[in-house]
């Protein structure tokens, strides 16, 4: 039996999400748990930090008892202030943004906060998990907050899983009842992207401004794909890294020649 | 000979920075050039894109002339409302975001906005290309911009030279003199990262505020590397792509039995 995990929860909804809160409540079965998230949703932030302003922190409250810190910030920023500052004597073994409202699979995982803040984790050198729910409808989160800790929890307690250094892992949970969840397939990012378009509207003193939209151009048929996997009520856990080198590319364009 | 290339210019620096301004004087010295960029310095945004506000754009002009649109904000949004918008009638052939003062190598690259902006270029099937300088002092961006032009335009007119589809190409400039420049090396993004930690101060009314703070952890001697190469005075071209599995650790992770 491993001893009691040490768990940093974040996310990109802010701290006082559903999706966050049940999810902690889930985590302190088995875990350590602290939180710092950002204090206002943060959603499609992508990977930002903060650099030309100082953060500001607050303590969060819940029930009258401190839940966490809430941070003025992005999720990335919440992630590395928490580590290194707010909780630096903790020795932590997990980070864990979520639960998200909404997926994140295929392209979105490009403009995701949830999986920015594991990505700090990793970068930080802590196995990270970013979980989230795919969907956008008004959500009962105690069962998905449910099945992500059972899922966390094996992670932690199997000593045939380890998660390799700089490896993060996307989790995304089918929005179907419990019963009909076939299981957990371990899948790669999709192909399946946005189609844009503005719409532009006019302002009450006759200006323009610009609200982007777009339907998600479905490209994945297979379940080795997140999106498909999901599609399919599977559970997928995609690892990722943040090594953006294209390597396939990298020896093709070795024999460019370039003058200067 | 080839056509004049259709080229949107974009960057995080704003659409005033000299970077930009510069680029953009040497590129229409051989294509048609357009420019739509942030209105303000957006450093550090990573990949975000604004889903939860309209954006607001505006004509920018110099000398009199219409220079570009300006947007209100990040370097993903212009790219997107640039192609999709503002010139929708342009067929691109190149996105170029830059010359960004500062580098953009190993670590900064997953925070970095210049990059940013090629990757959506790249998103929208457009060859994209980011170019940053590798400092951060006062810098004359006049000769930068006429090297960043010449590799730009030989990769634009030598038909052996194609960048794939789903790939960008990461340029950094050392800070050296053209004459001291080495040539051009094809690189991997490096392992270096940075070491933070938060300053904390108080403010008049005694609350504290964070501000990060850092250190380069050197991690990359080879100049296979994109940070060794430029601190070595070569001009470093890495291939990146925004397909964030990482295949090894899917092998392996494979293998993992969760049960739900």
């Amino acid at each position: 039996m491993k001893n009691k995990p040490n768990i940093l929860v974040s996310n990109d909804d802010g701290i006082e999400a559903p999706g966050l809160q049940l999810l902690v409540e889930e985590l302190k079965k088995f875990a350590n748990v602290y939180v710092c998230a950002p204090y206002r949703q943060q959603s499609a932030v992508g990977h930002s930090i903060t650099i030309f302003y100082p953060l500001r922190a607050y303590e969060h409250l819940k029930d009258g008892e401190l839940f966490g810190m809430a941070v003025e910030g992005t999720p990335a920023d919440a992630v590395k202030i928490g580590v290194l500052f707010f909780f630096k004597d903790v020795k932590f073994d997990l980070v864990v943004s979520g639960i998200n409202h909404g997926a994140n699979t295929a392209i979105n995982i490009i403009y995701s906060g949830t999986v920015s803040a594991a990505t700090e984790g990793t970068i930080l050198g802590i196995p990270s998990i970013a979980v989230s729910l795919t969907t956008f409808s008004k959500v009962d989160f105690r069962e998905p907050a449910k099945i992500a800790s059972k899922v966390i929890r094996q992670i932690w307690e199997d000593d045939s899983i380890k998660i390799s250094k700089g490896t993060l892992l996307n989790i995304n949970i089918p929005n179907a009842e419990a019963n009909q969840i076939k299981g957990v397939k371990i899948t790669k990012q999709g192909k399946s992207y946005w189609e844009d378009s503005f719409d532009v509207r006019a302002d009450p003193n006759g200006r323009d401004y610009y609200w982007l939209t777009g339907k998600m151009v479905y490209k994945d048929e297979s379940t080795e794909y997140d999106i498909a996997a999901v599609n399919d009520n599977y559970i997928s856990i995609t690892p990722l890294h943040f090594d953006l080198t294209d390597y396939a590319a990298y020896e093709e364009i070795n024999k460019w020649k370039i003058k200067i």
